[in-house]
């Protein structure tokens, strides 16, 4: 290492490591009467949260909480999530977000996996919790979230109803400073095969995460997405990467933030008309659902700007959301990376084209956001060009992403292969830096020796006027090793054969954008097409299925 | 210490210390093709800029630069200096950035305290060295900065010209890791008394500072100052706190950026007006120049948004700005503080104001950005009530303060008395958190038991319409312990005596916002304030005259 030269601080200067808490700082600062609107039920100022954070503190320390604990939560997305989000980590615990949507069996495995203390826990999700009760293996007791202050009576150790602990706690919590490299939070990533795997996040990643964020989300020529007349209304859920780490971010600059509670898509709608939100993020089903409400015909969206991951922004959901006026943008990351790695970058000159022609722009997966540094390399790890062409598994570093996998030193060494955490996903990048996702590598299908995506595939099969939806994947083939097989499904009333989609296809053979060997030749109609937990479509299972 | 729990990475995971080479990452990325404008001599792009960092490295590795030395930079605003910005501390050296204002013995005194290595100086700066060149003792060689590559003889002992090394230089670099606490920049700070102080700052602090400083002003609701379609131009010398960070800022965000070269005023609004720039920061004695000039009266510069600062943004000087459009904010901060500790925040609803009148709260000291802590305190560190009336001293906590002074251990324990950074600065702090700074400690007026601002005083004078400028310093008075003095400089052509002023004042008295003894009894009107090298009045010396 070069012998650079490093200065002792003064004797009393104050250390300054990067905390959670000073997240916190300056969104009350700039704005103390600032809403935070918990769906159509209730809302609160952010000094209001400043105060319930430090209540929180104190009955989670009255319940035996110390620093060092595990503490679960298990509600919707609601402002009690937030405070989570803060007083948890901030008195030193690790917040671990549960994914309700996982079976109860993987719920209770990921919450011995990391040795949950204290789970927090809505009356809606009790149920599961009870059915697996006698497996659940280190949590002390619980407390119980609801939404009209009556807890139900459980069979599991209830220290009392979250409202009711929070009315008898002090008001005021010393919060500590502590070592910044303190496991702040922690969740699970399910694949398709194996148990979960634990990702966390430490005190100091998450303050550079929301610092990153801040920065170039705001940056954003178009509309700075995080500015004080913004309108934050997360449509992804809190258990799933801190909902990408924007609650910290919106809460830093003291904007005005709507919890859904529930993903109801009328109700998502009826949110998005009453608060006038700007700013949301949002897998593509969801916004499917959201786009096919009777409400949305009668919203002025035009201000709304929409950061859709989780999977691809295909060219057909972001044509239908340019003419309701809503702007989406592509972001790129994953469970293990905070999440952010990339954004759409719109220059000024692309925003001067009319909304329907920039779409090509951005359904890209974008440009690494700033102090990311991203790769595309081959099964070597020798990075392949940036030509636009030439795919390669992206590959990236940052002072965010995960460093391991929780007691799974192994795994945690593979995501790390060569010192760079492989993300899995194959790509392209454009001279001008500009990435495009292909396909995650398992999914990439191998046909006559050339790598063909599926997701590309998807993508142009969805452009067909009578499709709603598409799943490819490869199914083994004698003579080319793999074949695409696609599932399609059908607008409502709308109709499409295999002829029909086949020649929709060779349309795009004849402008040269895919190959003539590209076109399936099999392909089934169906109603449903088999998604994750999280909304991906399920490839694994389809591949199951097709066997 | 609080009993967290800190996981370790996995065994070849990348360790990320936060280091100024991934300030570099993002903005070639965004837009390599981006101008960077050297005044109306030269201009070329981000990816030549990369370039010429890469080429910069290694010619000062050839002239035997090693990391841990120290580098000093004497140059005018260029974009030579940027490249030093980066260069110097990517290598794991210490850039020292030489004020150039200050007189040889107090240059030669800098460099030999930060016992700099190899000094690039400009051709225009040689006789400052040469005239002292005797009594500097570390300085191995030197590089020359010239405007037309053709370096002047020396009697110094040069290595070269700057552009024929990075000519010769190889095009790549190696940049190493290193502990991010390593000393990346050093400066010194000059008070009234004493020999200049030496800061610095560590890549970490450089780097947190960017990503807060980005957030805070990108997220600002009138206009993100650093956006994609923005244009910065410095107007306060990268000598002085690194032009206050933002190069570094600019540059992460990939924007246009103008480098003046020399502050003449004329010059400065023919690049306003060239390259239609959106953002800069500036003091108020090189605004009120370029506000004197015949060229600004052509000039639209309703899309001009400068930051001010080094001295307080007057009413007077703000009014003068909304006339021609231009929008100014108060940016708070000093050389010991990175410097960014505060700025004007203004709500949506302040926006909705005519321009003229969003003045008053303009001129506010502002609230302190993210990522800072900042409390006013009494002179036994206990806090004051933030009622807009108390004053107390600013202290502060934050990611990016100065740990000490260089080799001065005893003042570096003073400036961090309990832990927190005496600004030394007196401040009231309205209950809405908003921070307005009324004098300097050393400066506030001790009359009849009270404290009296000075600053105050010199804004309500400056308010005259006669009057161009205003000092005030306390004198010795028998009966009161201090009574306020005033120099007052009159605008061309107008006259003005003390009983215009007094009567002036009067008005205040008559309102309520200062008391019947605030108002002067002795005057004098001069030609010229006396101003210290960066452009601050120098109440020492106008306290030292008038004894």
């Amino acid at each position: 290492m070069a012998q650079t030269r490093i200065l002792p601080p003064a004797d009393n200067a104050y250390q300054y490591p990067l905390l959670i808490k000073q997240l916190l700082l300056s969104g009350p600062r700039y704005n103390p009467d600032q809403e935070i609107v918990y769906a159509n039920r209730s809302k609160y100022t952010y000094s209001d949260l400043v105060e319930r954070i430090h209540r929180l503190a104190n009955a989670l320390t009255d319940a035996g909480v110390q620093p060092g604990d595990t503490v679960a939560v298990m509600d919707w997305d609601t402002p009690r999530y937030l405070e989570c989000f803060f007083a948890i980590p901030m008195i030193g615990a690790i917040l671990h977000t549960v994914n309700v949507r996982l079976s109860p069996e993987q719920i209770v495995y990921t919450m011995n996996h990391a040795e949950d203390d204290v789970v927090l826990v809505h009356d809606d999700f009790l149920p599961i919790l009870e059915s697996v009760r006698d497996e659940i293996k280190t949590v002390k007791t619980y407390i119980q979230l609801t939404d009209d202050a009556s807890a139900k009576d459980t069979s599991l150790d209830s220290t009392g109803e979250y409202e009711a602990l929070l009315g008898k706690a002090a008001t005021s919590f010393d919060f500590p400073d502590f070592d910044e490299n303190s496991v702040a939070t922690t969740f699970y990533t399910t694949g398709t095969t194996g148990n979960p795997k634990g990702v966390y996040f430490s005190h100091r990643q998450l303050v550079l995460h929301t610092l990153g964020m801040t920065g170039s989300l705001s940056a954003n020529d178009e509309m700075p997405l995080l500015r004080s007349s913004s309108v934050y209304m997360p449509v992804t859920p809190m258990f799933h990467v801190h909902a990408w780490g924007v609650p910290y971010a919106a809460t830093l600059m003291g904007i005005k933030q709507v919890y859904p509670g529930r993903y109801e898509p009328e109700l998502l709608v009826d949110l998005l008309k009453t608060h006038n939100v700007t700013f949301s993020h949002c897998v593509p089903t969801i916004m499917q659902m959201m786009m096919a409400t009777e409400s949305i015909k009668t919203a002025d969206l035009s201000n709304w700007h929409v950061l859709i991951g989780g999977s691809a922004l295909t060219k057909g959901l972001c044509d239908a959301g340019a003419k309701l006026g809503i702007r989406m943008y592509t972001g790129y990351g994953m469970s293990e990376t905070c999440p952010l790695l990339s954004t759409t970058h719109l220059k000024p000159e692309d925003l001067e084209l009319p909304l329907e022609q920039q779409t090509s722009l951005r359904v890209k997966t974008g440009i690494a956001v700033p102090m990311v540094e991203i790769e595309i390399v081959d099964p070597s790890g020798n990075p392949v060009p940036h030509d636009g062409e030439a795919k390669g598994e992206v590959v990236a570093r940052a002072p965010w992403l995960t460093q391991s996998y929780f007691k799974e030193k192994a795994k945690g060494e593979e995501l790390w292969e060569g010192g760079w955490l492989h993300t899995g996903d194959v790509a392209s990048m454009e001279p001008d830096n500009t990435l495009t996702i292909k396909d995650r590598i398992k999914d990439v299908i191998k046909t006559g020796g050339e790598w063909l995506s599926s997701l590309d595939l998807e993508n142009l099969i969805s452009q067909h006027p009578a499709v709603a939806g598409a799943a490819v994947v490869g199914v083994p083939d004698e003579k080319w090793g793999e074949r695409p097989f696609a599932l399609v499904t059908l607008k409502p009333g709308e109709d499409a054969s295999l002829e029909d989609i086949q020649k929709h296809l060779q349309q795009f053979v004849d402008k040269g954008d895919i190959n003539k060997w590209a076109i399936p030749e099999q392909m089934n109609f169906v109603d449903d097409i088999p998604k994750t937990s999280v909304g991906k479509i399920n490839k694994k299972l389809i591949r199951d299925q097709l066997k």
